[in-house]
């Protein structure tokens, strides 16, 4: 990893710096965990309590934090040491290397494949017929882009990664290991004689705008019709499951686990917590936030903040929580009023 | 895709046709996404408010609804409109696009695997010692199939699919990318000198039936003992977790997420939703629906219908919810009536 | 399989012998499922009563159950049928088959990687420039381990495991198929221009101690910076995802599709059940146990058995579970009363 000198990490975040500025910074770690020569962070007071026992050599302080360095030791002050951090990880980030372009001699492309220039396909990586693979991809072992699937410029799939047929993904897209795009939807009808369930056709695709990350083990079904959206800049995490025809919109963050039920439309900037679940066929608006494991059987207004089964406004979900404890005993209290009464 | 008049149409679908009968209908969609040549579906009479500012040219309609076509445009009427546009999704399903038969020179397939006649082995596959691969099997590229392994005939299994050792699949089972059938139960004991946890070895299989489908990423353990079983057309979504030795029933529909612990019985035609889970050994009865989210930690009677952690009748769950959602003012309004009383 | 007399089966067991000792047994099963020659396992007498019914030739039998075996037929006394009956799969455990040491011609291994002795590298793995494989390690099909990481003695990976760069894994540690260790973390800050989200680099590792066991499909985040821990002994199943910078203490048990967020920190010896979400940066404390799906957002105290989301005590949350059952006639006799008063 690189090195660099707390002044030069000073100017880069755009900090006031506390201390002396040659100090040598080589890693970035949790105060109670920090070494000689690492940088931490430092977002509260709380937190603050801990810089004397830690052998962080600085810190990065979020505004507020009242503390001094001490002897030897630097703070740089900052408007939000997380946003400073993710400046500062930057920094130190190595550089991701990158595998040769070309193709490996053990991956299988097929003829009519269209393999963009400086593209690296890993070994063991299986195009299929009237695959484009965009400029400067990164396909790392394994991966499989099924027929007529399009993956646009500068994209990276990490090992294992499977792209269904005619599936579409945009440019500058990540996705994590063994993730799965364009799977079948789950879509199943009685059959005619009532023996048992025919499957219903799933015709669609999947199209995956600009800028998108996906976790490892993430599923993205296809369309039963046209196709399953996921809009610019959006990001998903670990194992999720977007089902068919779901339309994600534009700079939304899904946490791990979640799980999209079919046809659900989700708005743009929308933030939702790890395992939460939305029913099918309902709508999550503009900006609206849902907290972890909450359970959306109901049209979710923009800008709103809910959580629970079945979810609703986070802050009257906590106030039932809070009540819902006290429920025992007011049971008790009541019975014996009423005793007392007859 | 092929093309279709919407007399054609409306013939297939056994509907009865109110319009023009040689529109030309190309392609599938919903009315506010549908444009020129395409077909339609409205279920209700609160999606039929949409069908004057919709492209489509045409739509199939459930019985009850008030609407005419206009000019140009024809509708289909039928019983039920998405039972009818499974029935159109077939219509214009393209052929799927069936790989060669024969081993790919890229798979490594040991001497002693017997593979059948027209069965197409991918790119990258790698077939165990002794196992069977059926007549007009489709395996896509990557896939793993470990010693003693059984796939039946016509069988479809994604790029990335793991079948260890010694399981055994049906006819007709389709699964779905980087789904893993087979891997070792989770069953742990305390050692004897209490130093930690010495894994239980777990030598069961798994017996998939007929007509099986399982989702992309989903995970069905081997038994610790004798096998762990799922019945007949039983569909299984994605990122699910079946534990070892659970018994699943005939014609089962499980949604994306849900996870079974070890010893679950599941009777037949039983319904569950996304995200549910069930505790180890419990029983789900026969015709059973779990809904989103449940947690179950006893037995389910057949034909119930369940919902909440810990989960019971569904009608119950969701009053308690509203109730639940008056508590806090209750407590308040308690709470002065006791004070003005004392 | 290999066959045992019930004999010599109750002598491994330390188990006390009621009936003939020369019964050959070949298989253990249920006592529903069982056929002549298995042995089976009765923990309580309510499955006592089933022994009549049952084909088994013997059972283990918990102290405390009241049950004589009946002509021709074994039972074998022990303090804990659970407790034996690992012991009894031991003995009737196949022995693994070990693939063939050495490197498969179809895989791909860098010249800079250090493969140890004895060690299989299976059909279509990957290994990565300056990887280290551990001494006796196999690697099953497909497997990939990128630049720079460090497999240790003993392991075996399943196929479709992915091991990112840099990450590290201790002696003995078992990864079931296409589980992906040390994917990036999920981080991201808004643009200065406010336009969308900035991937925030995650510079970190994974390092997973010995004897470790990780389930199929489970995801483990590299760090953000310094290492996600998973520390000796550690259990994880199917689909559970650990996020960036997690410390997760030896000898716990994580069931499946558990999800833990950002720098959650487990202590030692702790089970958390299924679908369990921790939200980020709080405190599992040593010994504790999570009830299935319980949503934890606040530190848990050692010892501590949680249940319920928000999750706290067990006990008490059963306790709100029932009072919640009763609330929906409590507000109805409530109303009444207060009609009857007004």
């Amino acid at each position: 990893m690189p090195t660099h000198t707390i002044g030069q990490i000073a100017q880069r975040v755009k900090g006031s710096l506390v201390g002396p500025d040659h100090l040598t910074i080589h890693a970035v770690d949790q105060l109670n965990a920090a070494v000689e020569g690492c940088i931490s962070f430092i977002r509260d007071n709380r937190h603050a309590k801990q810089w004397a026992r830690s052998k962080a050599t600085a810190a990065l302080v979020s505004a507020g934090v009242e503390l001094e360095p001490g002897a030897g030791r630097a703070l740089v002050r900052v408007d939000d040491a997380d946003v400073g951090l993710a400046v500062v990880l930057e920094m130190f980030s190595p550089p991701a290397p990158k595998p040769e372009g070309g193709v490996h001699p053990s991956a299988t492309v097929d003829a009519t494949a269209r393999v963009g220039p400086d593209a690296a396909i890993g070994p063991g990586c299986v195009i299929g017929k009237g695959v484009t693979i965009g400029e400067g991809c990164v396909l790392h072992a394994n991966v499989c882009v099924m027929d007529d699937a399009v993956v646009g410029p500068g994209c990276e799939l990490f090992p294992g990664v499977v792209v269904y047929r005619l599936c579409e993904l945009g440019s500058g897209v990540i996705v994590h290991a063994n993730a799965v795009i364009g799977a079948d939807g789950f879509g199943y009808r009685p059959a005619p004689d009532r023996s048992g369930l025919v499957k219903i056709p799933q015709i669609g695709t999947v199209k995956i705008g600009n800028d998108v990350e996906i976790g490892a083990g993430a599923c993205i079904d296809r369309g039963k019709f046209s196709a399953t959206v996921i809009g610019d800049g959006t990001k998903i995490d670990n194992l999720c499951h977007i089902a068919h025809n779901c339309r994600i919109g534009k700079g939304c963050v899904l946490a791990a686990q979640v799980g999209l039920s079919g046809s659900v439309v989700v708005g743009d900037g929308v933030a939702i917590g790890g395992q939460v679940g939305v029913a099918d066929h309902f709508t999550v608006g503009d900006g609206a936030q849902l907290a972890a494991q909450a359970g959306v059987i109901c049209d979710v207004p923009a800008g709103a903040t809910w959580f629970g089964t079945p979810a609703h406004d986070l802050r009257a979900t906590l106030r039932e929580a809070v009540a819902l404890r006290r429920l025992p005993d007011l049971i008790k209290t009541l019975k014996k009023t009423s005793t007392q009464d007859g």
